[in-house]
């Protein structure tokens, strides 16, 4: 059974679609541990409350190349095969990069390389862009910017808020990050430059 | 009946989509005229082919400001009321774009804001995006960065080629195209900040 890492900084509802997936024989994995930078995060509360090994390593005030080998120590700990940032609000180092080559996934909600970054539901409504979604990608070292493995979209209407904009397209989140851990866990995939192909 | 002005620099088979929904009664408007910078366009023997006005204003050696000139009086002279650019392979000037202020419209094959310039296609498949589609959008001074009036999307697949994925993007702007034309004549719409918002 591949073993999941879950990295997250606050409430984590992308964890739990994974972990009701897991649980419900929808992806064939184990989440191995669930690590967060802040102790009052409500995922390692969720995580706690479903008996999964759940981890807090405090980020503040530690220098990022310090905090990376601990998180890197920790996850090689739990023998993780794959990495799942869920709203791990920290930028990764090159040397964490290195550490799992094509082995950390992370999921924006926005059809990438459209509106990278913070709040990009808001930057979508905003730019008054007609259609956004989500997508979830391989992290390397740039922001937002690994190869991409699926995404979905999601019409943005015009009476839309950032709140609404934003339950549209988690509904899509929820599902399409247990569908691309499924496919990287099949290794039935191969990279031509920056695309993901399905073998 | 409010009069479009097509401007065209190829085939132009999205000037062909909106004279079928003219011709068939789906959109509510005439084509008052054609104009290519080109002399051999096949957009233009077809406009000649269905009867509509084509005129050639060749573009070569002509400062850009002197040409647009040329074309305002052009169309200016037709009396139209709303510019469609379908292919047309050219900037245009601030002048031009004072000269019909929020009554020129493009359509480009991606969802903006990704994949602006030449080679949408091209682009979208070697960044590995999953996702495509095509965007009308109104037409500011700078490259396709006008606000957004409608967008759809397309899946990219995995064995797409610049070819079959333009083809199967060429099917949604031919059918948006037409759509946002009746929306902006409509004039059932305003705009806020950058966000085209239907009344």
């Amino acid at each position: 059974m591949k073993r999941l890492g879950i990295l997250l900084s606050g409430r984590g509802s992308n964890f739990e679609a994974i972990a009701d997936n897991v649980q419900r024989g929808r992806l064939t994995a184990e989440i191995a541990v669930v690590i967060s930078n802040r102790q009052e995060a409500r995922g390692i509360v969720a995580a706690r409350a479903r008996g999964l090994p759940a981890v807090v390593l405090p980020s503040q005030g530690i220098a990022r190349e310090e905090y990376d080998r601990r998180l890197v120590a920790e996850l090689e700990w739990h023998r993780v095969d794959l990495v799942c940032l869920a709203g791990f609000m920290r930028l990764l180092s090159a040397d964490f990069c290195r550490a799992f080559p094509l082995r950390v996934l992370n999921i924006h909600p926005s059809l990438l390389p459209a509106f990278p970054g913070l709040n990009a539901q808001r930057q979508a409504l905003e730019h008054g862009a007609k259609i956004s979604g989500c997508t979830v990608h391989f992290v390397d070292e740039q922001l937002d910017a690994g190869p991409i493995i699926l995404q979905a979209a999601v019409p943005v209407l015009d009476d839309d808020t950032e709140e609404t904009l934003a339950a549209r397209i988690l509904i899509e989140e929820h599902r399409i990050y247990s569908e691309a851990i499924a496919l990287v866990l099949s290794e039935r995939w191969r990279i031509e430059g920056r695309r993901v192909i399905a073998k």
